[in-house]
């Protein structure tokens, strides 16, 4: 069973979402069978990559808020994350670019597969959220994909030049054809869709029903008024 | 879509059942991209290629009835065809084997594929229910293949040998394997079996059911509580 996931590494009901459906997993019979691949969406293509100002002053500025508006607001996030174990900075958060941090999560696909690309997404998540550190500069991408094992040669290379980008934009361009104007966005054999963190109970159901769809055994519709069967018996009347 | 029938020549209920998919299909809106494939089941395998008996007095041997009893058996199954649209002469029908009738109704795929083996499926059904006719007799088995569009030479070779006898009892075989002890036996997409005559209704449901599954759409599960996304226009709490 394959869970695709469109998620930015600076969302903050993307990394909430990510524990509900943890989760949910942990409490599914067949989670040995569940591979989860990370697909890149930027929220903010146009953000700087050299990042200057904290999420709070950028939040406070587009919605003409006080300074103490924006951060109401994301302490309201904060105690939700604390809901599922997250320990949330956003006050230390910058407003950044995140073209680079996908570039990097593909990388980790090449090199590692989906088990590789989870340990680095997981890894930049909590570099940003709960230590506020810069994701869009290349020392940190570098140390963060290291730790997780990656080769620092070929990290060096794609941070370099801009191997992945196409990829980075072909899944943006897939999330918009499955509708999903925001993220997260979490598409099960490419068949049921979920939008937004729900709640780990919502994710389980899902799990199930594409389990039971990818897994079919005949039906069989039998008996009641008019199914008469002729069998070696003969046939009943 | 496909759906595979499971049936004898000599089972009323498996042509009952098949006006009633008829039915179904007639009011099916893709009924155009629905293969019908007809699969062999010996009701009695053992029965005489070269009979002699009518099924009435078989019947009521069987069944330890006098003739007039196992005459009313059969009257109550053509009440029921004629419900269908379908004129059953059973007075006038032989114990028979169908060995040779079905390794027909596959050489008919083999030329011509399931439309053509629908014809001579249908052909051999009415031959045998509507006008009494020895369908173990080769004489006979050629007229109704030929007046269908089989190649003469073809289906004289087929019945002078063995051809197409693996065919029959592999079908058996998979019927068993899907728990199968009677006939009709309707197995749609590999997915949905329904066993027996069953009504029209039923057909229709299974029909649109499988439909449904096999043209997957991603079905979103958005919104409500907890599900929160961040978009463009940023992450509302």
């Amino acid at each position: 069973m394959l869970i695709e996931i469109w998620s930015d590494v600076v969302c903050p009901w993307c990394y909430i979402g990510k524990r509900r459906l943890e989760k949910a997993l942990a409490g599914f019979e067949h989670a040995d069978e569940v591979e989860v691949r990370w697909r890149s969406f930027q929220l903010d293509p146009g953000a700087p990559t050299e990042p200057t100002e904290p999420t709070a002053t950028m939040l406070a500025r587009k919605y003409g808020q006080t300074p103490q508006g924006a951060r109401q607001m994301q302490d309201q996030v904060e105690a939700v994350a604390a809901e599922e174990g997250l320990v949330f900075r956003l006050g230390d958060t910058l407003h950044l670019n995140t073209v680079d941090a996908h570039r990097v999560i593909h990388l980790a696909h090449e090199l590692g597969g989906s088990d590789l690309q989870g340990r680095v997404k997981e890894a930049l998540l909590d570099a940003y959220f709960a230590r506020g550190r810069n994701v869009a500069d290349h020392a940190v991408l570098r140390e963060v994909a290291v730790a997780c094992g990656l080769d620092a040669a070929r990290v060096d290379e794609v941070l370099a030049g801009s191997a992945y980008t196409d990829e980075v934009w072909a899944d943006m361009e897939q999330a918009q054809a499955y509708g999903a104007s925001g993220v997260p966005f979490f598409v099960v054999d490419q068949r049921y869709g979920v939008s937004g963190a729900q709640p780990a109970e919502a994710f389980a159901q899902v799990l199930e029903r594409a389990w039971a769809d990818a897994h079919p055994v005949v039906q069989v519709l039998a008996g009641g008024p008019g199914g008469d069967v002729c069998g070696p018996d003969g046939c009943p009347v």
